[in-house]
């Protein structure tokens, strides 16, 4: 169970890193979205490694297919499913630390719950999982935007120590794409470039945090008590394997601030009701008010370290120690931004679907 | 919608603030489990404001009755229903900022999304409503207790600029509960506790941050991918009201760290096997691995200050200004406490149920 | 768990019938519908038991009272909660036969999944429970009527061996709600009163057929595939306790019929697609089509009989003889009508709200 | 939406019978069953058509292909999807009676829901779309009989006006399958068969009855109130395309029934609680009595028929005749045998993993 993420625009994933194939259905897309496999790959491709030094070398085409729920161009209301052939596939490097989880990693505790693991490329935790959302996303973005103008994006602003500089929504738009570690202020982008690639080097990996913006967000999104939308996205990003933190508007910086410092206060311009401030990053008692929405997200560093460490052999039941190989992402960060980007589409769709503002057809 | 949490064991709560009731039904609690209205009581009067000059002077007795579910002082498998009536409300501070929203609450939100909104005390989005989260936590810590062992508790850890030093669970357990602030390091507590009468003089509001652990939790909880441990901790933390970030283990402390420095390692001892750290919370790949759970909460300042504000006149929409009368908290965060263990609790549970660890009977 | 229905408007119930009370919230409602204690006391009152000879002569006033989600007459948005306390309890005919399941009653199949039961007046599985439904359903009977102009009727057609002769849906209007048995052929009305009372005489019990029919349903309600609105028909009408059989306009008849004989072929009026005839019962594909629902379904006769009859006494493990007392209704046919009609209203109301037709405002 | 079938143990399916591709994600099944595409095929075959004269002379092949959630042939408690890709596809007969829907078939309703479909070979509304339950259906037996030891078995036991005699469980195991009608009263078969040959002579169809037992079905099974074991069931049988009543027990028989000939009494054997009688289909308030469960479904004709008929065109508004050509069923009812057996194995499985009686692994 847990495969699956929405009430009402429903995306259902399967597939193991290094099984047959990685997939997606699509269920509760409105009926007469155009949708062709280009809207698809076009996202899934920013998500692909080896096109910079500072991710893996895996070459992984990732070529999607739609199999179902898109006649003559447009979607028809039904799953669509969507799926991905695993190629470059090397499974060696993984029969050596079979059965010796890795630190960090899911090995151990799928193996408590499930008395069985793939230990081939982190099996269904893998990372490689996360396109399938890639997948999804791409026709929650593109309804969006379609529908109410929203415009979803993400960018890295921190790598280990390295803080970029707060810039507009304007410059993330313009410059976040046009470097490998995804930072819009492009001065620091560089210096996160440098420390990626020294970790690398060092055979060690490094963290950071990504913030998702989302503009154009139509006002009422989220429902009272459980489902805040707020709530929503938390459980979103969470469930990104490698993030350990969110923090909606002024997140944890909250903790620090006097009500009279933060509030955000109300003003009417253009018949519209807009807040002098965004604090509450776009959100109010778990309902969307029509400014932008602010997300950050805590990413930890890549799990898979080329040093020695100590883990336990489940067959023998007895302390040793392992090395992993294999090609790792150094700084899993600039990969994760698309990811988050989809997660927050999800969401947003969802809640649009679950409002009535997106209906069964457009 | 929105007001149901969880899968299998479920809460679905109701009430406004000014209501006439706020109330709880909890489906999916097994049968067999003793219960009676003073297990429930007991975590509700840790909530209960007015015990301290640091929280509202609003006189809340939340007597809470059980309706259904219980026989004969044990559960039976049916769904336990809970009531407690609203009584000192005094609605009259509200009429005079009717359709005049108040900054950072979530009165525009809600008129945006239903034309419509209960502007006495909150109406839906009051504080209030938390009490239904901690009498139906109250059943899963009764519940979790008694099947696994697992002890939940929270402590406030800052307030303002002021920050607890880190105690060890004995001490969480020991101090947590004898000092109004909830903060387990007693010599912070008593400077958290000046600067709310300070902030609270000044007709101003703070945050802070609440941290919760678990102890004794059972391995092999949550689901991969979307249902992860983690993802709905998060979700259940981010929907009480005032929370604006979550975190686990290290949380956004990850963003700065190398893989060699954070990597828990795991090792065997009693032939079980631990880690030799707890960086990542208890929790890896989305499941819990049987180390301490560890998630921390960012709280906002309360909304509703004594300073003048600006806002907006729904009905004749215009600009204005506005002052909050009423009794309100100055800080929230040590009434978060006890409703922060209680959404812990209901993950866990609902989990345990999903995994199979808990069944339809005791 | 079991005890919600549906997905976007949600239905909660809880209570046992000699506990304190029964109660139901209601979730998805949307805000802006006028209601009112009056419009459930109404429907709740169609139900009732003791308003003739032929009912069980408890006297339950079952007097509703909503404790939330309503404000000066007309809903919020958020969860309409209900209650009714129980009165007029008498369980002392319960107390011989405590644990000793009475045959065709729950009591077994209850102890052997909880390891526990309420043997007083059925507890969670009595009839009692559906005056729940009856108040659930009467907001959504609401709603549909004043946002599709949506009728809902239910009437008896057969009590034992007596078929009422077909009418049509004015009679059925005008006539169900005039005689006791609620049969709208007046003439069988008369028969099978008749057939209840030497029924009753005798010690026994009698089944028999009740038909709802809906007319002004919006087109384009129910989904592919698992959710198709006939599905969910059939869920919630056999959800109903003595509820063993549903069909779907021509139903059983169908497997004696030629397609060439029930094809419902279309034409075009006033713009609008009809069908000649509806042996389809309004839907198609699992989703409706505009034409008028018609449902059917069987009623075992109530287990509760006078007569001497064999069970097992489940703290000895013997075989032992019960003779059950107490007040009961000779034929549950008629009062199941309304509970029918609140059940359909509840599909309707539901699939209205996932399709976006009702949003979360009116 | 819609396309997701249990809570626990979720089926979601996919694909239009002319698209890429039918398939099928099971998420619940737990880790350790043992489970290769032979397992599934068998299954698939017994559904595929052209196996006989009485059925559709279309070539499906319909090899599956199991694309994740199996490693080394145990499962991993991920999900298990599997694909059949769509061959012998002609959608040129769908070309002429594009946009003139055809009665009795879902066209019409899905344009109306959708505002568009897919017109060849009926789409998502296709009875191919059942190959899904079908393969779905054989982990859910396959787990349930390896658990349980549970049997479940359907026949046919009406086609039009010729009954079959009633047979015990045995006969139904022995006989079913051995005959193209899948009628386990031999005798019976053989006139169906004849019916059907002749029906399809004359360009028409027509419609039966189907039984579906159940033995070795734990107690305990089913929820109270709503999630009713037999509304379930219900609700999937209802959920096939063709079915438009279902009974359980004596069904619509129990109308016509005193309590006193239909009450199913107890006695010990064995220490175990069994019935005299099995009326009520081994289900009692909703929740299984280890009695064997006994459902029948009632299947209308095929809409498909060569003779002349009454419809519409969409895009020029007016009223048209078609006449349908193409390769159909003249009788569906052999062909739903698996189906309901599948749909039934689902329900079984999902109320088996709510309950707790099967975990996550194995």
């Amino acid at each position: 169970m847990g495969n699956t993420f929405g009430k009402m625009f429903r995306v259902t994933t399967f597939g193991e890193s290094h099984n047959l194939a990685i997939g997606v259905i699509v269920d509760g897309c409105p009926a007469g979205l155009r949708l062709c496999e280009a809207d698809i790959q076009k996202e899934l491709d920013r998500r692909k490694p080896a096109q910079s030094s500072i991710t893996t070398q895996r070459k992984e085409k990732d070529r999607v297919r739609i199999l179902s729920g898109v006649f003559n161009g447009v979607t028809l209301g039904t799953p669509i499913s969507m799926i991905v052939y695993n190629e470059d596939v090397n499974s060696k490097p993984y029969e050596e630390i079979k059965f010796k989880p890795r630190p960090n990693h899911a090995d151990l505790s799928y193996y408590l719950k499930f008395g069985i693991y793939d230990y081939r490329g982190g099996g269904r935790a893998s990372g490689r999982e996360t396109l399938a959302r890639v997948a999804a996303g791409a026709i929650a973005k593109k309804l969006l935007k379609e529908r109410f103008g929203t415009i979803i994006v993400g960018h890295t602003i921190k790598i280990g120590k390295i803080s970029a500089k707060k810039v507009n929504f304007e410059e993330i738009v313009k410059n976040a794409e046009r470097n490998p570690v995804r930072c819009a202020d492009l001065e620091s982008a560089k210096l996160m470039e440098e420390e990626i690639l020294k970790v690398k080097r060092e055979g060690d990996s490094i963290g950071g945090i990504v913030e998702i913006v989302a503009v154009n967000v139509p006002a009422g999104l989220g429902e009272p008590v459980f489902d805040k939308l707020d709530a929503d996205i938390a459980k979103a990003m969470m469930s990104i394997g490698a993030v350990k933190g969110v923090e909606i508007g002024l997140g944890f910086e909250f903790s620090e601030k006097r009500g009279s410092e933060i509030n955000d206060e109300f003003y009417i311009e253009n018949n519209s009701i807009k807040t002098y401030t965004n604090n509450s990053g776009g959100i109010l008692g778990g309902i969307s008010n029509g400014m932008p929405i602010v997300v950050r997200i805590a990413v930890k560093p890549t799990p898979s370290i080329a040093k020695e460490q100590r883990t336990v052999d489940l067959l023998r039941g007895k302390n040793v120690k392992i090395k992993i190989t294999g090609r790792h992402d150094p700084c899993i960060v600039p990969r994760i931004v698309p990811v988050a980007e989809a997660m927050l589409a999800l969401v947003l769709a969802d809640h649009a679907r679950r409002s009535g503002l997106i209906k069964d057809k457009l």
